[in-house]
């Protein structure tokens, strides 16, 4: 079972050495764990032409669409929420209907976050403002509702807990990677059990 | 030609307001706009006893889907990025091949907001890191790679420029919407022009 491996990860400063490791983990769980900075088996020529970012935003789809299921680290980065690049690809995941999981490695809520790092203000009952006037989400979620739903209508799950070492440590991921094993091996199971 | 209009838009003070405003122009350029907060045509009585985070999310996903095209407030929201609801939506729509338009009130390039927001120290000739020892991305884009990209290979396009009120002022929604009601218009007539 192939599993795209989606995170800021790819920003830390020995990224290869993070990737070795997540597969690592995943292939404990009998899973192949699938890296952004991994070279694609098949690389249409016309690529090679492209900016360096289009040529690694096309290889990244491409790896997603060969995946059975995504794990997305959604350790917040930069600001309140989950890195943009990752909840792209989430959302693409998504779209092709197969199963998305998370994991964080900080326990509090969004809405927690967003508060102590933008600040806030309350306007009415359970309502509360940024500086700008913008709402802040306060459903009790992981990040934005439509990242924690994709987890649960996939068929998913999300794996959060406060650890040390929020770049480092990686016993939220082997949780859910765990998970993961354990759901595609019972989906692996049905399907021969209608073979015979 | 139906455009999704996904944005942080939702969270302003008067989100239906806004809304409107998004549709009239829309429609001034021959486009029909919908509304993160639009009901849709179609609900499955079983997503009535969803929480209301779930419940608003696959009523999202559902917009997009019937949705010809999507157009992104790209904005930068509680950080160097946009915000990551939108970002998802972009990935949702990417994945189902359809053309994804974004625009932003913003005009400075993803490296320089981030460098300015979160600070960045060099390492080696071109290369930035963050306090957390994360990689910038420095390729001169609006955002992300996987979201600029996007915009590219989907056949749709990006907008930008700074304005005095980032989140009253509409007139680069409004060259962006142009744009997305000529290029539909374009693929509209050579569409009747293979029936003929």
């Amino acid at each position: 079972m192939r599993v795209y491996l989606a995170g800021p990860d790819v920003f830390l400063p020995d990224p290869h050495g993070r990737g070795a490791a997540l597969k690592t983990i995943c292939a404990r769980h009998g899973l192949a764990g699938v890296f952004p900075l991994d070279t694609p088996d098949h690389i249409p020529e016309a690529w090679r032409a492209l900016p360096l970012p289009q040529f690694i935003a096309l290889c990244n789809e491409s790896h997603i669409r060969s995946c059975d299921a995504l794990i997305a680290n959604l350790t917040p980065f930069r600001g309140p929420s989950a890195d943009v690049g990752t909840v792209f690809e989430i959302g693409f995941m998504r779209a092709l209907g197969r199963p998305v999981f998370g994991w964080s490695n900080t326990a509090a809520d969004f809405f927690t976050r967003t508060r102590m790092e933008v600040g806030a203000t309350p306007d009415g009952p359970d309502r509360w403002r940024d500086r700008s006037g913008m709402l802040l989400e306060d459903f009790g979620l992981t990040d934005n509702l439509m990242i924690d739903s994709a987890m649960l209508a996939s068929g998913g799950g999300l794996f959060t807990a406060d650890v040390a070492a929020p770049w480092d440590d990686l016993s939220v991921f082997e949780t859910c990677v765990a998970a993961v094993g354990g759901r595609l091996e019972i989906e692996r199971k049905g399907k021969q059990a209608l073979l015979f």
